[in-house]
């Protein structure tokens, strides 16, 4: 390696160590450094020698791991879920908390390519030093916001974060796996937005521990208030998800919202559900590391092989089954 | 075994081979099972004997596999998307092609928990033995939908469709890798549903083949129409996506629509992007299968060491690299 080469490196890759510690005191480069270290691996599926470095760190570092609380925020594109985002970043940052934001959203103003307007309203937090804001793409291989969101949890409770916002778009798979990374799941709707209710009917009302009727000065808002109660009436579990109503624009029902997450959290704390939640997302986690690395490994090591196979079953001269099961051998 | 559990099992589980046979004639409950059968398996991600049965007798039959045409139609909910489906399978049927439609998609009212009077607009179909309707569930475990659905997609493939509509919800991650399976990815928006535009703009202008303006009558279409045609022209690849503007509840548009589908598998043949994206989809369903074998032994023959595992990382006591590594460890 030439001088200037090591220079350069020097220069472009600070210390794991440092970074590490400096992420602990909550220095928001540093944070970013590290969510950018585990977002470029997700892209790759191949977990790099120093991401394995900085998550041995952070997971068996000083602080408990695990101890942000997190809340989801899903809910299809329009109803609201930023604006809501932004009621909560305030009313969490008017208790002296230290907030995170992860935007698991390709429509969220928090990723790239989204309304510049959007930002604009998000622009408040952009100076102040108790916040993150940061988004997750979710292109990239399959599972792969199921493999980097929890890691990227890890970097900002690490960084001390009282509270975790997580913003998916609520309608698919992934986007329920990743709710399932949450304490709390917030689910959003908003009238006169089509199907809205329907979702929430068909899929996610399994989710939900609270349900948010956003721009509810609209018209339709009682309606979805009152379906949606009758549906949470239906729920034979412990926790009945509770139904508030916002006008996130314009701060509306900050209060309620905040006063139906404290008691959810109440309700995880006695029950033994919060310390259930935490193992399940430890089991999550670990697995999706687990396949992500096999799958990379399905990649590299015999992609050659996974190409004929792909071949044969495209003429009709094997089954996906016996496919995978030439697959797997190969591992060994 | 008593002979009444023998007998009722002999009524409840007919002949694999004889369903198979039925299912190839095109006889619509055989069809109905066999996709049972697969969405049975993708909720519990054990892949069946009787299943492996079908599906090596379906992969490898006489009927070529990947013969069926795949058409993806994605959107968010409340784009018309169930409506523009309709129309095309109107379209399909005036050529007198067999028609195939798989809805995943939680919101769609082909699928459990939706409106009624969305069910009754395709209702029109029901009794028609040259369409297909199916749902499949999104719910169940991660990954599920990018298992079952190839081999959904296999089972109307050996019925003889000619065309398979599949309707995602086209916000996720688990969706854009089903809008992998199909040769021709139709993104829907509709003007005045919020982000729709910056939704497209975001994550689904990489899979859109034919973009549509749904509800093409209403105030912005005209508008969303220009976006979407600024942002296609910004593509640096051979096929640039053609914006369709259609009022589908009123069947506006449908030739226009069938004229561009068919435009772009003309594009397909002749530029042999149709058999790399059968390559693609047979390498994607070979993988789904092995990573969904390689879970379930996580889940079944390791669930104890992956409790013990999960428990140690919820301590800090490891990080997730070497919990996973311990994990991968077990399955030699």
């Amino acid at each position: 390696m030439s001088e200037q080469t090591a220079a350069t490196r020097a220069r472009t890759a600070p210390d794991l160590g440092e970074l590490v510690e400096q992420a602990r005191q909550g220095r928001p480069r540093a944070v970013a450094r590290l969510i950018s270290l585990v977002e470029n691996a997700a892209g790759s599926a191949v977990p790099s020698a120093p991401l394995r470095a900085v998550m041995a760190a952070l997971a068996t570092g000083a602080r408990r791991p695990y101890a942000a609380r997190v809340i989801g925020l899903t809910g299809s594109p329009g109803v609201g879920k930023s604006t809501a985002t932004g009621m909560l970043i305030r009313a969490f940052r008017r208790r002296g908390a230290r907030v995170g934001v992860l935007a698991v959203d390709p429509s969220s103003p928090f990723t790239g390519g989204a309304l510049l307007g959007d930002r604009v309203r998000m622009q408040e937090h952009a100076t102040d030093p108790g916040v993150y804001i940061r988004s997750m793409s979710s292109r990239g291989h399959l599972g792969g916001l199921a493999w980097a969101t929890p890691q990227a949890l890890r970097v900002l409770d690490a960084a001390g974060c009282d509270v975790v916002l997580v913003e998916t778009v609520g309608v698919g798979q992934a986007e329920v796996d990743v709710a399932r990374l949450a304490d709390t799941t917030v689910v959003l709707v908003a009238p006169g937005m089509g199907d809205e209710v329907q979702a929430a009917k068909a899929g996610i009302l399994e989710v939900a521990d609270v349900f948010v009727v956003n721009k509810a000065d609209r018209d339709g808002a009682q309606s979805a208030v009152r379906e949606l109660r009758s549906m949470a009436g239906l729920v034979d579990a412990p926790w009945r998800p509770p139904i508030v109503p916002t006008v996130a624009a314009r701060g509306e029902g900050a209060d309620d919202l905040m006063a139906a997450l404290d008691k959810h959290q109440a309700y995880l704390e006695e029950s033994g559900e919060a310390e259930r939640r935490r193992l399940a997302r430890a089991r999550d986690e670990i697995e999706a590391v687990a396949l992500a690395a096999l799958r990379s490994r399905f990649a590299n090591l015999h992609g050659d092989r996974l190409d004929a196979l792909a071949a044969r079953l495209v003429a009709g001269e094997t089954d996906p089954y016996a496919a995978a099961d030439d697959l797997i051998a190969a591992l060994a």
